[in-house]
C-alpha cells in the first residue's frame, strides 16, 4: 500500500511525456504492477490514439511475450479515472476488465460527465479501487485539459520576464529581455507545452518575434500564435508571418478594421478574428478567450505586453502567473509591469496560491494560481 | 579533522548571540574541545567587555570546577582570528597559550592590521593552527565591522516590502504595509541587530513611524533613528521623538534648514547634523554615513521611501538588500520602489550576488550583495 504514492509518481512522470501534445484531452499517464515489479506503462500521446491504460497493457503484454493474461491479478495505476465511454477510442473500463487486473489506483476523479463513472463500474465489477492518489499533482498536470472541459475557455497563463523592481523593460516603448538564457530556455518550454501564445500590438510591432518554440529536442513544436491587434496594424511582412513554423497565426481585430488589411494579412497566411471593443477601448478579452475555447485551444501563454497584461489582470482572466526575476534594478524609466490596472485603494488582493519559488540560471521563478 | 566544520558551525552560533550587540567589535564566537567533547563555549558581548576566547576559556575553568590545565592539549574553535594587541582587553593569543591549547582552528583572518597577526604568532609558539573553517560564514556574520573596519563607513541595507510588481504602496503618497506580519517580524529582528535605521522625511511624515523594534524578547534594542530631513520639516511632537525608546534620533538637514526648527526638534531629543547637498538637490549621502560611522555606526537599516532607495542605488551606496515580495499585484498606480534611479539604455546591471530566496510567511525574502 505505501508504495502507491511511489508508483503514482511514475504514472505522473509517464503523463508529462504528453504535455502540450494531447489537447483537448487530458495528459495522462499508466504503471502496471504485478508482484511489486512494474511490467507495463504508458502514456496518452495524441487525441484520437490510444488511451495510456490501453498503452500500458498493450506494453506488458509486448514485455511479457505474448502471454495473455500477464495482467491477471495486477494493480494498474493511472493519474486520471479511466473512461467508461465509448468516444473515439473504447472505453478504457472495459480494457481494465478485460486484462484482468485486480486493483486500480487512480489520481484524480474525472469529473466531465460524459468520461466518468469509471472508478464506480469498476468497483461494480469486484476491482478493488482506490481514489486520490497524489490527487493535487495529477490535477497539476491537466490545469488546461480540466478549465476547458468544464468552462470552454483555455486556462491562462500570464507570463512575464521583470527586474526586481518589476519593470519589464528598461524604458517605455523598448524592447529587449530583462532575464537571462535559462529563462529564456524556460519560456520555451512553456510554449512547447501550452497550446498557444499570445501578445498585444504593442509588443509585436516593437520586437517582430517570431513566437515560435526553440528547443534542441526534436519533438518541438509551435503554439498557435495570437495577436491583439485592433486595428490591424501588424504588416503582413511580420517575421511570424513569413517564418517557417509548424502553427499559424490568429489575428483579433476589432469590427471597424479595415478590410483591405485583413486582405493582405490572409494573404500573409494569418487569420483574422474580430470580436467587440469594451467600454475602455480594449478588445473584448472574454470573446477571444471564447473563440479560442470553441477551437479547442485548452491554453494559452500571454507574454505581455504591459497593456495587455493589465487587460488580463483587470479582467481577472488570469489563472496561473510564471514570473521570471532578473537579479538587478532597473528604476523609474523602466516600463512598469502593468499598464491599466491597479488595484483598489482598500480592496483585497488576489493572492498567488500554491506559490512557487525556484532558481532558473541567476533569475527567480515566482509561480502560482490566481483565483 | 572532519569534525573542525561542525565544531566550527557551534562556534557561529556562539557569535550569533552577539549580533547587533558588539558594534563597533565584530561579533565573535568559540568553542573548546576536548577528547571530542566539548568543554567551554563564549562569545564576545559587547564593545569593552573579554573576548570570545577569554570567555570560551573561563566557561571551561567554570565547568571543570578549578582544574587549572582543563584546556592543556584541547583545541579551541574561534571564528575570527584571535587579536595579538592590547587593546581594551589583553591579547588573545596570550589568553591561548597560557591556556596551553595544542591546536587552534580559525574561520576567518583578521585583517585589521592594528589586531591581526595572531594566528602567525600562535604558529611561531608552536600552537597547531589551521585557518580558513567556514570562512565565508564567518565573514557574513560580519559584513558590517568589516566594511567599517576597514572604511570607516557603515554597511548599507536596502530594505523594502514590495508587491510582486515592485510597488511599494498602494497609492503615491499613502502609507500602509504591503507584506504580512511575518515580514513585519524579520523587519524587527532586521532592526534589533543592526545599529541604525534610515527613512527620509516623506516616509517619516506620512507614516510617523515609531522605528523601534518591536520584539517579544527581553533583549530586543533600539537602533538609532536616522531621519534625512533637508529643511527640518518633522515636527517635535512625532511620535519618534515623544515615545519611550533606548535609543535617541538624528536627523539630517542641508546647511540652510531653519536654525529656530533645529532647536525645537532639539529640545525635544533630537540631534541635528548638517551636510552638504549634492548637485540633484539631495543631502550628501557620502557625508551622511561619514558622520555615521565616525560615530562608530557599523551598519544602516535603509527603509525607503522611494527617493531615499533612488539616491542610495543611485550613488551605489548600497551594500545588501533585502527585498521582502508579497504575494499579489499592486498595479500602475502604485508607487514604484525608486524613484530618482534609472539604469542607462546600455549600462550593464549591477547584479545581486550570493542571492538568497526564503518563504516568510507568504511572502518571499530575495536577499542579496551590491558589490
Amino acid at each position: 500500500m505505501s508504495f502507491d504514492i511511489e508508483y503514482m509518481r511514475l504514472a505522473i512522470k509517464e503523463a508529462e511525456k504528453g504535455l502540450g501534445r494531447t489537447s483537448p484531452n487530458p495528459c495522462v499517464g499508466a504503471v502496471i504492477v504485478k508482484n511489486d515489479q512494474i511490467i507495463g506503462q504508458g502514456y496518452h500521446r495524441q487525441a484520437g490514439t490510444p488511451h495510456a491504460e490501453v498503452n500500458a497493457i498493450a506494453d506488458a503484454l509486448d514485455k511479457g511475450r505474448g502471454k495473455n493474461k500477464i495482467c491477471a491479478g495486477a494493480t494498474i495505476y493511472v493519474t486520471l479515472e479511466p473512461c467508461n465511454h465509448t468516444g473515439r477510442t473504447p472505453p478504457c473500463t472495459q480494457a481494465i476488465l478485460t486484462a484482468g487486473f485486480s486493483r486500480v489506483v487512480i489520481g484524480m476523479a474525472d469529473f466531465n460527465p460524459v468520461a466518468s463513472g469509471g472508478a464506480d463500474f469498476l468497483q461494480s465489477q469486484g476491482v478493488e479501487v482506490r481514489l486520490g492518489v497524489l490527487e493535487q499533482e495529477c490535477r497539476q498536470l491537466n490545469y488546461p485539459f480540466l478549465k476547458h472541459s468544464v468552462t470552454g475557455l483555455p486556462w491562462v497563463v500570464m507570463k512575464a520576464g521583470v527586474s526586481l523592481d518589476g519593470k519589464i523593460s528598461r524604458r517605455q516603448g523598448k524592447g529587449g529581455a530583462v532575464t537571462g538564457p535559462a529563462s529564456k530556455q524556460r519560456v520555451h518550454e512553456l510554449r512547447n507545452q501550452l497550446d498557444a501564445i499570445l501578445v498585444g500590438s504593442g509588443t509585436a510591432l516593437i520586437d517582430d518575434p517570431s513566437l515560435t518554440t526553440r528547443l534542441e529536442q526534436e519533438e518541438r513544436r509551435d503554439p498557435l500564435r495570437v495577436i491583439l491587434d485592433s486595428q490591424l496594424k501588424l504588416s503582413p511582412g511580420a517575421r511570424m508571418l513569413t517564418q517557417q513554423s509548424s502553427a499559424v497565426t490568429w489575428i483579433f481585430c476589432d469590427q471597424q478594421a479595415s478590410e483591405r488589411k485583413q486582405k493582405n494579412l490572409e494573404q500573409a497566411g494569418a487569420s483574422i478574428h474580430r470580436v467587440d471593443r469594451e467600454q475602455d477601448g480594449g478588445l473584448d478579452l472574454a470573446q477571444v478567450l471564447h473563440q479560442l475555447g470553441q477551437a479547442d485551444i485548452t491554453s494559452v501563454l500571454v507574454e505581455g505586453g504591459a497593456a495587455v497584461h493589465g487587460s488580463f489582470l483587470k479582467k481577472k482572466l488570469v489563472d496561473q502567473v510564471y514570473l521570471f526575476t532578473a537579479p538587478y534594478f532597473i528604476g523609474e524609466q523602466g516600463t512598469s509591469l502593468f499598464s491599466g490596472y491597479s488595484i483598489g485603494e482598500e480592496e483585497t488582493p488576489l493572492s498567488l496560491q500554491e506559490q512557487t519559488t525556484e532558481t532558473v540560471g541567476r533569475d527567480i521563478l515566482i509561480r502560482g494560481l490566481l483565483y
